[in-house]
C-alpha cells in the first residue's frame, strides 16, 4: 500500500505497523525521508510497483490530481482524507464532481473521511488510533460519524470487529458499495451502520436485499430523527409519513434492526455475530432471585419476545431436580436452595435448557471481587455452561449493571460458549432484533422477500395541481377502487340527481378549491329528501356552482386512510392508517415502500391499532379483509401507473364494511 | 449492638468490624465462645447493658420469644432475619402476627429480611458481603429483593450510599416507616426504592408526601408490571385502570420518579444526590462531533426535556470564541478546530455555560488508555471544569458507552465538581426525573402539593349489584352531573314521553340486565318521529318492559369516558379517558387517586391525546373546559359521598360541547 502526504500519513504507517500489517508500505513525501521508520519515496513515479490501495493525505486540490494519476496507474482503490468538498457548499460540490470524474473506474472512499481499518489483516488506512483487537472474523461497522465509530471501537464487551469504515461524503463509493464489499468477505458476520441518512435509497435497498438473501444481518443506529421537520403538505398522508417513518419502513422491509443507543448497537451486533439470528422469539430466563425475574419480565413487555410457559412435561422434569418450594415458571426464579452447589444447579439448568427455547438467559450480576467472595457466582456460571453443553443452543449470560460483568467473567463466558450481555434491557433489545431478523431471513429464503425498490423521478411539488374529489374518484375507480354512486351536477340538477341515485344522499360543493370542504361547510351528510337537499344546496350556494351528489353510506365498521406520498429519496410511499377526522390525532399509521405486495398490505393493516375493529370488535361483524386489500391495492396500482406525475393522494375515509370497502372521499395532487 | 444466633451472626460481626464500627458489639451464642474474634455472652441476661439494636439470627419460633424479651428490656430495635412467616402461607401468617404482638412498641425489621447497612457509621446488621464504600452522606436504598439491592451496591458509578435496607415481609416497620426514618437523618440526600408492591398505600403516600415537603427526592424501580393480570370487571374503567397505572398515578402525585432499569436507577439517584432536583428542563449539550449531537437530540425526543435554542445574545457570545465554520446551535457540536486546545475550549465552553440552562452536558467517550493517547480528551474535561467554575450550575460529563468513562476519569470528574454519567440515555432519563421532581417540589413548597390519600374500606365486589342507566343518571345528576332530559316509561308511554321531550329522541331498553345494551340491540338513536320510535320500541320488545326515552344529543366535539374504580390498595380511583366505542382500542386514559382537585382533573385532561379535540381541532369550536371539569368533579364528589358502597362507575360517553358537557350513558355497581 502507499500513503501520500504529511503528518496524518505517518499515523497511517504507524497504525499499520502496530497492527502487524505484513505487506509492503510505500510512503510518499516531498519533505520527509521516512515515516514511522519506513523510508519515503519522492513521488508516485518512483514506486517499485502499482499499489493495491493508497491513502491520500494531501489537500483537496492536490487530491484530485493524485486520484487521476492513480486511476491511470491501475491502482486498486484510494482513501480521500481531505475535506473541503460537497460538505462546504457549491464550490466544494464542483470539486467533488471533479474528484469523481478523475477516479474513473477506480473505487474511492470519501472524501472528507478517516478511511478504514481491516482488523483481520492488520490494515489501517486510518490516520488515528482506535480501540479494537485484531480478529479472525467479526462485525463490519460503517460509520458516517468518525467520532461515534471510534467511540464504538473502545467497547469492552467482546464485540469482534472485522472492519471499521468511515463513510465521509460518499461521493462515489458509499454505504451500498461498502455493504456489497463486506458481503464478499466471508469473515464478516454482521454489518453495523452508524448513519444520519442515506445518499441513495434504492442502491442501499438493493445491497440490503442481497445481505438479507445471503443471511448477513444488518443493524442500524440511524440518528437525525429529531431534525426531520414536518413537511408543508396538503394531504394527511404526507404528514403521517414523516422522514423518519420512511426509514422505519425501509428497515422493516429489508430486515434491518434499528436501535437507538450505542450500547444496544454493540450488544445486538455481538449477539448476531456470535449466535446468528434466532429461530424464534421464545425465550427463557433463570435467576436466583424473584426480583430479577420480575424485572426481566417487565422489560420484555414492550418487545416482541415471548417468555412462554414451560410445558407440563418440561415443568415436571425441572421440578424433579430442585427443592419442592421452588415454583417452576418462566422467567424462572431457581431460588437459593442450591446456591453454591454447582452440580445440583447444573442438573436443574440442563432441564431448563432442554425445554426448546430459542434463547436462554442466565441473569447474574457478579460481585466486586476486591470485596466479596465470588465462588458461588462462578459456580452458577459453570453450571450454566455445563447445561449449555448438554443442551446446546443460544445461551446468554446477562448482568443488570454493565460493570457487574467484569472482564474476567465475560472472558470466561466467551470461552465457555456463553454470550456475555451487558445490561438486561440491552440483552432483550438484542434478542428482539435477532428474532425479527431471523424471521425476515427465513421469509427471504422461502422466496417471500421484498422486491427491489422502484426508482421514480424527482418532481417539483410546487408545480402540482389539485385534482378535485369527483375527478379523483373517477380516476381511481378505473383502477378498481370502489366509490359511491354519484353525479356531478349544477345547482339546478341536484334533486334530479338524488332521485336518480336514491335517498339518503350526501351533497358536496365541488371543485379543486374545496380541499378542506368540511371545514368550509361544503359537505352535507344524510340528506333524506328533496327538501333537506335543497336547503343544503342553498347553504352552499356561495362555495361553488358544481355539486357532487352521492349515495350516503351507512356507518362502517372502521374508517381508514389510504394515501400515497412521494419522497425525493424513498420514491412513492403507501400509507395506511386510522382514518376519518381522528387521523392526525391518533397517528396510527404504517408506511410501505413500493412495490407493495398483498402480503405487505395485509401485514400493515394488522399492525394498526384500529385493526381490532375489523375482527368483530365488541359484537360487531368482521370486515371483509380481502375487499379491503383489493381497494388498497387499487390505490397502489394507480400510483404505480402514475409514478411520473403523482405528487400525493389521500383516500379518507376509506369505509370498511362487512362485505365491501368504499372510498368516500379522495384527493389527488399531480403535475 | 447485640447479635443472637449462629453462623450468620458471625458474618454480621465481621462486616461491622470491616466497616470500622466504633461501638460495642455483644455476640450471644449458646455454642460459640467468640464470633469474628469478639467474645460471646451466653444469654441476653448476661449483657452489660441494654443494646441499641439487635440482629436476631435464630429460627422463626425462637425469634418470637427473643423479640418479646427485647421489647421488655427496652431495646431500641431488632432485625428479624428468620424466614417461615407470612411468605409461606396461613400458618406462617399466624406466626407473623405473634411476632408483631411480641414486639409491642419496639421497631422490628423483617422478618425474612437481610437487615440493613449504615454506610456512614459503619453499621452492618447485615449477614452478607456488599460492594459499597463508606460515605459521609448519600442515597438510602430500600429494597424488597435482597439480590437486587446487593447487585446495586456493586455499582462503580460514584453513587454515594447512606443506607441499604432489606424490607423483607414488612410485618411491622415497612417502606413507609423506613422512609420516615431516612427523613430524620440529614445525611440522606435521596431515597431509592426497589419494590414489587407496597404493603400499605396510604401510609406510603403520607411518607412520600413528607419527603416531598422536605425536599428529599424519591426514585422507584417498581417491578411486577407484567404480572398484574387484567381484572374481570363490568366497567371499562376497571380495565383501563390496571394495577400498574395506579402505581404510575401514585408516583406522579407525590413526585416520585419511576425508572425501569438498574442503570437508570443508579444514575438518577446519583444526579439527585449530587445536584438535587433541577430548576427546570432546559438543557444544553456540547460534543466534538455532530453525530453525538444528533444522537442526544433523538434520545431526548421522547422525554420532557428541552434543548432550547441559544438566545441571539448567547449565540453571538459563543460564536465570538470559536471558528467561523462552527454552527452554534443546541445540541452544540463544537467541531475539532479547537480539539486539544484547552484554553480555547474553556473560553467557548464558558460562554455556553453562561447561557442559563438548567443542566449542561459534555458528551465525551474517553478512549482506551492502554492503546491511545488521551491528552486531548483530558484537555476537554479540564476545559469543561474551568467553564463550570466560571459559570456554576449542574454540569454532567456523559459517555455513550459506560466503559468509555473509566474509573480514573469519573474520579477526576467528581473531584472537579462534574457529575459523571454512564450512558447518554441514562443521563437523559436522570435529567428528566430530576426536572420533574423539581417541579413537584416547588409546587409542594408553594402549598399546591397533593393532599393525603383517603382510605376507604375494602368491599367484596362479588356482592355488588348493577344500578341501571336511568337510576345511575338520577343519582349522579343530584351531584351536579348534567344528563339528557328523559323519561323512564312502559312500552305504551314511549310516544307521549317523546312528545313531552321533543324529537329527535333516543330509545333505550331499561333495566340492570342491559349492561351491554348496544350489543344486545337495546339502543336506537336519532329517532325523528313517532313512527320511527314505535318501530324501534317494537324491535326491543323482547328485551325489557321499561324504556328510557331521552333527548337525542347532537354530535359532540369529543367523547370522553369518566369512571371510578375501587382498588383494595389504592382505594377509589378516578379514570378519565378517550371514550365512546373506541375506549379500549385507544387506551388513552389517565388515572387519579382521591382526593382529586380541579387542577388534577385539568392536568389529566390535558395529558390525553384526545385533548386536542377540545382546543378547536381542525376548525371546530373549542370546548368549555370548565363545564367539563365541573362534570368530572360531580362524578368525583358522588364517589366520595358513596365511598362505603361504590364498587365501580362508568360514564361513557361523556359528550363535550362548545358550551356544555353531558353524560349520555352511565352505569354504577354498588354494594
Amino acid at each position: 500500500m502507499a500513503v501520500i502526504g504529511g503528518r496524518w500519513c505517518g499515523q497511517v504507517v504507524r497504525q499499520c505497523k502496530l497492527m502487524g500489517f505484513s505487506g509492503e508500505i510505500w510512503p510518499i513525501s516531498t519533505s520527509s525521508a521516512e515515516m514511522a521508520g519506513v523510508p519515503c519515496f519522492d513521488s508516485l513515479d518512483d514506486l517499485p510497483g502499482v499499489p493495491d490501495a493508497v491513502f491520500i493525505g494531501v489537500n483537496h486540490t492536490a487530491t484530485i490530481d493524485i486520484v487521476r494519476k492513480l486511476n491511470a496507474m491501475g491502482v486498486g482503490g484510494a482513501v480521500c482524507f481531505a475535506s473541503g468538498f460537497a460538505e462546504v457548499g457549491a464550490e466544494g460540490k464542483a470539486r467533488q464532481d471533479a474528484l469523481v470524474a478523475a477516479a474513473g473506474d477506480m473505487p474511492i472512499q470519501g472524501p472528507n473521511c478517516l478511511g478504514f481499518v481491516n482488523f483481520m489483516d492488520g490494515v489501517a488506512l486510518w490516520p488515528d488510533e482506535h480501540g479494537a483487537d485484531p480478529s479472525e472474523s467479526g462485525v463490519a461497522v460503517l460509520s458516517q460519524s468518525g467520532a461515534i465509530g471510534l467511540n464504538m471501537t473502545m467497547q469492552k464487551r467482546h464485540l469482534p470487529l472485522s472492519y471499521l469504515v468511515s463513510l465521509g461524503n460518499q461521493a462515489q463509493s458509499g454505504v451500498a458499495e461498502f455493504i456489497d464489499s463486506m458481503l464478499n468477505d466471508e469473515r464478516v458476520t454482521a454489518i453495523g451502520l452508524l448513519i444520519e441518512g442515506l445518499p441513495d435509497v434504492p442502491r442501499f435497498a438493493a445491497a440490503a436485499s442481497r445481505a438479507l438473501a445471503k443471511g448477513v444481518p444488518i443493524v442500524a443506529l440511524k440518528t437525525g430523527r429529531s431534525e426531520a421537520g414536518a413537511k408543508i403538505a396538503v394531504s394527511h398522508t404526507s404528514t403521517l409519513a414523516g422522514d423518519d417513518s420512511l426509514y422505519d419502513a425501509l428497515f422493516a422491509r429489508y430486515g434491518i434492526a434499528r436501535v437507538d443507543t450505542l450500547p444496544v448497537f454493540v450488544e445486538t451486533l455481538k449477539l448476531l455475530s456470535m449466535s446468528g439470528p434466532l429461530a424464534g422469539n421464545r425465550i427463557v430466563s433463570m435467576s436466583v432471585s424473584g426480583g430479577e425475574a420480575s424485572m426481566i419480565a417487565d422489560l420484555a413487555e414492550s418487545r416482541d419476545l415471548d417468555f412462554a410457559e414451560f410445558s407440563p412435561e418440561d415443568h415436571a422434569r425441572i421440578s424433579a431436580t430442585t427443592h419442592e418450594l421452588v415454583h417452576v415458571s418462566n422467567p424462572f426464579d431457581y431460588h437459593t436452595f442450591d446456591w453454591g452447589k454447582r452440580e445440583a444447579q447444573a442438573r436443574t439448568f440442563t432441564e431448563v435448557l432442554r425445554s426448546g427455547y430459542d434463547a436462554r438467559l442466565m441473569l447474574l450480576d457478579f460481585p466486586r471481587s476486591d470485596r466479596c467472595a465470588t465462588e458461588n457466582w462462578t459456580a452458577a456460571i459453570m453450571a450454566f455452561a455445563e447445561a449449555h453443553k448438554a443442551a446446546p443452543g443460544v445461551s446468554l449470560l446477562a448482568s443488570s449493571l454493565p460493570e457487574n460483568m467484569p472482564p474476567e467473567v465475560s472472558r470466561l463466558a466467551v470461552d465457555l460458549g456463553l454470550i456475555p450481555m451487558f445490561g438486561f434491557d440491552e440483552a432483550l433489545a438484542a434478542l428482539d432484533a435477532a428474532a425479527t431478523i431471523g424471521r425476515l431471513q427465513r421469509q427471504a429464503a422461502a422466496g417471500r422477500g421484498a422486491e427491489p425498490m422502484q426508482s421514480v423521478p424527482v418532481l417539483a411539488g410546487d408545480a402540482a395541481k389539485v385534482v378535485d374529489e369527483a375527478a379523483s374518484k373517477r380516476l381511481l375507480a378505473t383502477f378498481g377502487l370502489p366509490v359511491p354512486e354519484g353525479r356531478l351536477v349544477g345547482r339546478g340538477d341536484v334533486v334530479s340527481a338524488a332521485e336518480d341515485i336514491g335517498y339518503p344522499v350526501v351533497l358536496k360543493a365541488a371543485g379543486s378549491h374545496m380541499t378542506h370542504k368540511s371545514d368550509l361547510g361544503g359537505v352535507a351528510l344524510g340528506l333524506e329528501d328533496a327538501e333537506a337537499l335543497t336547503s343544503a344546496a342553498d347553504a352552499m350556494a356561495g362555495l361553488s356552482d358544481r355539486f357532487l351528489v352521492e349515495r350516503m353510506q351507512p356507518k362502517p365498521l372502521a374508517e381508514l386512510i389510504v394515501g400515497i406520498t412521494r419522497d425525493p429519496q424513498f420514491g412513492l410511499v403507501l400509507v395506511i392508517g386510522a382514518g376519518g377526522i381522528l387521523v392526525e390525532l391518533l397517528q396510527d399509521a404504517q408506511s410501505l415502500l413500493f412495490p407493495v405486495s398483498r402480503r405487505d398490505v395485509a401485514e400493515a393493516i394488522s399492525a394498526l391499532k384500529v385493526s381490532k375493529l375489523l375482527d368483530g370488535y365488541r359484537g360487531q361483524a368482521a370486515a371483509d379483509r380481502e375487499a379491503l386489500i383489493d381497494a388498497i391495492m387499487a390505490v397502489a396500482q394507480f400510483a404505480e401507473a402514475h409514478a411520473d406525475s403523482l405528487i400525493e393522494l389521500d383516500v379518507n375515509p376509506l369505509m370498511v364494511f362487512e362485505d365491501r370497502t368504499i372510498a368516500v372521499d379522495a384527493l389527488l395532487r399531480m403535475v
